[in-house]
């Protein structure tokens, strides 16, 4: 039985993290790092694992790696996890890493958005995007997968299949998605405080959010062509979702006049028919966040209208938008059945 | 000092108005009147006006008009509204109509999308559209104003500028818009138990929502062209307030290049340069629907990107979005400085 | 394998029970049974269901049994309830019962607060009040359980060691309970609606809410002797989740000034200690709901002031304060492991 | 026209102050002080405020005051208060304070709880508890009004009549208190992060609310008897309001008995008949914070139970809990109307 250390265990994710690994029947946790901490038992940090698991917290260094571990999942900010990732490499542990660090092939890319020279030219060279659905097989083989981002998870699965098809242009797309406030992390902020998120919606970063260059790019590469889009996220008042409304333009008259609702929905059935994450619904019945609440689905519905085919999408943001997806893909790393620990 | 009277004084927007009314200085509630009712008291219905009015509701059938009463504000839902009215008018009653059935001056265009017969041509022609924004003028002379819809004063104001400029393209226009849930009305149904909207985001009415063409039809009267939108609206957690989020192309390459966030922010800034109710926001600092939150204010900011231009507008769905452009309307039609009773 | 029968299915309860049942090694659902549905697909009522769970709801009338169910929950409201169980029980089917009708020994004590006659005399009789840690050994061996009141699970847990070390006085007990709306039931109706719960608390019920007479029929029985308490429920602004804060006095002064916050979290601590379910926390580290929610722990506080000892517990009201404490019941009446499924 | 100064501009209950004097027809606001902040323009602070009122915030240091103000609403916190309010006392300005530090007649008392010793005892004793309702007639004369506590407002305003009438019992009190999120003040704080908050509910500080020994204190001195109570605060998930549930014994068995639900609320109603901002409900229709949200108005009903009389009150924290308290305050020190600017 693996025995899994998580390094950033005082995140959100992390406890979302914790809670499905307890659930996994095939796996152990063994080491939780964190890089500082005024109370080190995580039932004290998070009360609500009280009774279910007794570890105290590590205080780990850049460099430094926990003895025994078998898979580690690194769930600390960008610009921080690459210290840490390829000491855990070269020690043959297996690595999930929640951080943008490894999620660009393209390192001046990367470069360029998070404004930090990367210093593991290795590890982003090799590391796989971790988005089992379109790139399972290579993360079969590999020892570094990314965790994407979970606007990024949400934005992808909606348009993969309409992308690989042809049927969409790929240069006119628009993404206005709406999160909840654990997307924005655990820190205590201005923008975090109840008072402000309550009874508000707002829109932020607008033209320029960092989970809009990561899509296009892992869209483009998979989809040998360039995709380009427009991105607005807002913060929505409730703890966890992510729902995306993408608008998107037909390739050419002819496709579109041709397509209906049932005709689009069926293109996503064929893609994701042995998906066991993608749950497919009609249009009258459109996804919301609440029934994916708690859950590694994707739920997705599709409508064409006259001008545009207008794709939802909707997933937990803790958990197929992070812990869940890196469980996810530690089973698909390790050779366990995809699902397990996550349904 | 005018009389006024309130027909439909149970819905959440007749509360907002009457709260406005009561702290107007120069009129006086005289008459509410409802459908139905088990509990007569207003302040029985909402007790939140306990201290404050005395009134009792009084039932109020088709064809009936209360005596003594010189401006009603009729707040019964479409279809049924149109009965009401023309009584009203008849007595030479100033008349603010909450419903759809008099915004549209295209009697078939109505009839399409409220799939009712509109009993009152002479009403329908005569009625000016309640933006006052945009229509001030004819509102002036006005006896009968048809108060528009919420989702439709946040769109029209945040589009109305750049249209008439000829800055953006009028056929390719996305309306992404998010409401709180007081806008699905004060009807206890499965979508607004609040376990159902709690914690959950979702879009409704995708690709047939009655506000589109409401939109469609007032913008392109006044634009002097055809504008065609696509509109997703989606419920949020929350009581009050619209965002919208709009998506628009520049007309033409040449434009948009020489377009910036600071030019597109001077052409709001001189559009609505007298406007009481219009506040212009940097980018930067976007509306957040808790800042115009019980006001009648309508905040607008605008993004220039490479691709396109992006407007939000946020404003308070039972205030400028409803009661409060109602007594905006009421204000112009009796000679009222505007803002009175509304800041 | 046991199969199972939801009878009442379209409850908030029984969408938690289905979930926790789905992950049960042990167990199998192979009956969803309603008194009246218009979609009879359960992941149509529950779209969170989707791809879990393919089974049909079937309209069930009283006095009909199902074919083929080892194990039968009765999520039916009071008084309806009573119609059904008799021929479950009749047909050596174990239930489980979450109404009211079997919680009350005392037939006419029931019949004052539920206003009807009790028409199943053998099985109010019979039927064992379902919460383990005071009733463990008599579930085991009966075909009834009672699945207690959320309000009554929260207080009982939190009483018992109190009362039945006989440090506190029966007859001098306050409550202040307050819970999140799902404890009112998925029914559309005004108190429900997001709009009137949303920004708001309340009391409701003050001085006779139903859970008071049973919180009192069972600690006096399982205490011998007559407790009386002052219970006030309050509604709060979240989905799910019970805080209950209550107010005892020391049965004699002497107990009192010799008892400090450890030595009473102690008893608890004594009393509780072979429970999986129940946490006992330090005062400076209270309860929160949040910690409990979507779990089946009971977490408990206690704080020792001049005049009082003040007991703080939560509970999630769809879980340990229903379907969770039905499936640990139905894991005693068949002999699993007590967490299976739980944890 | 006076002229206001608000020194701690940048609290969230400057906020609504603003708001309030901003409508208030007999004073200006001339002034806006702070110890820090990086954006001077108070619009910026709240966009709220934009297109309302254009002042900057100028940095105050201890004993500065700034020139041509008549009255000062200084909403620092509690030991930074006492620290300014003695100029500008000397300087003849009302003051009109919102920290504790003027509270208590008794010295010692403020400074076991506070913590550090007082500086103004010239102060200390002078000023009077602003609630209007108890100390109007003081009030009217004073040059420096305490304003009370959110919860200590609920508090005495539920608990006076029946304390004075000699009716329950003084030492025989207990209050659960429940607060919205705007009551832990602006300050971003782990505690106050929406993700903490929300779908939560949580006691704090059990045993030891510094509003406690205020409302003991302040009760105590105004009905010449030692009241003595157990008070607990708990956090609930929405922005304002705060409900108090309070359970008192009667004095004597006989008083019990003659006492009813009617009787009860009928000492309330004499007590307050002349009160602009006390509003009396029916116990079967209680008070609900929403009623009384963004209102002056403190809601009260009663219940008489065979134990017990269970009083419950309503307030808006950051209205009749301090802005709006403030202004009633400055009202009756100016000789204005006193529902001026509130109503």
């Amino acid at each position: 039985m693996p025995n899994i250390g998580i390094i950033g265990a005082t995140a959100y994710t992390s406890l979302e993290l914790i809670k499905i690994l307890l659930r996994h029947p095939e796996v152990k946790i063994s080491y939780l790092g964190v890089r500082r901490t005024d109370r080190p038992k995580i039932s004290e940090i998070f009360p609500s694992l009280q009774g279910q698991i007794d570890l105290e917290c590590d205080i780990i260094r850049e460099n430094e790696v926990p003895a025994n571990i078998d898979v580690a999942f690194i769930t600390l900010p960008p610009t921080v996890s690459m210290k840490y990732v390829p000491q855990f490499i070269l020690k043959g542990i297996k690595v999930i890493d929640f951080s943008a660090d490894y999620r660009f092939q393209d390192r001046a890319l990367y470069e360029k958005w998070y404004k930090t020279p990367h210093t593991d030219s290795a590890g982003i060279t090799k590391a796989i995007y971790g988005l089992p659905e379109l790139f399972r097989d290579q993360i079969k083989k590999t020892r570094l997968t990314a965790n994407p981002g979970c606007y990024t998870t949400a934005t992808i699965l909606a348009l993969a299949p309409l992308l690989m098809k042809g049927i969409i242009d790929p240069l006119d797309i628009i993404v206005d998605a709406k999160s909840g406030v654990s997307g924005k992390g655990r820190e205590a902020r201005e923008d975090t405080h109840y008072c402000e998120c309550n009874e508000n919606i707002e829109a932020y970063g607008v033209g320029g959010h960092r989970h809009c260059p990561e899509i296009e790019h892992v869209l483009s590469i998979k989809t040998n062509q360039t995709v380009s889009l427009q991105f607005v996220p807002h913060l929505i008042p409730m703890n966890r979702g992510i729902l995306c409304t993408i608008y998107c333009k037909p390739k050419n008259k002819g496709t579109a006049s041709a397509l209906n609702d049932e005709a689009a929905l069926n293109i996503y059935k064929e893609f994701y028919q042995k998906e066991p994450f993608i749950r497919l619904r009609e249009i009258t019945s459109p996804p919301k966040t609440k029934d994916i609440s708690h859950t590694n689905f994707c739920d997705i519905a599709v409508k064409v209208t006259e001008k545009r085919i207008i794709i939802l999408s909707a997933i937990d943001n803790l958990i197929k938008g992070a812990a869940g997806q890196a469980v996810q893909n530690m089973n698909v790393m390790c050779g366990f059945i995809e699902e397990m620990g996550l349904k």
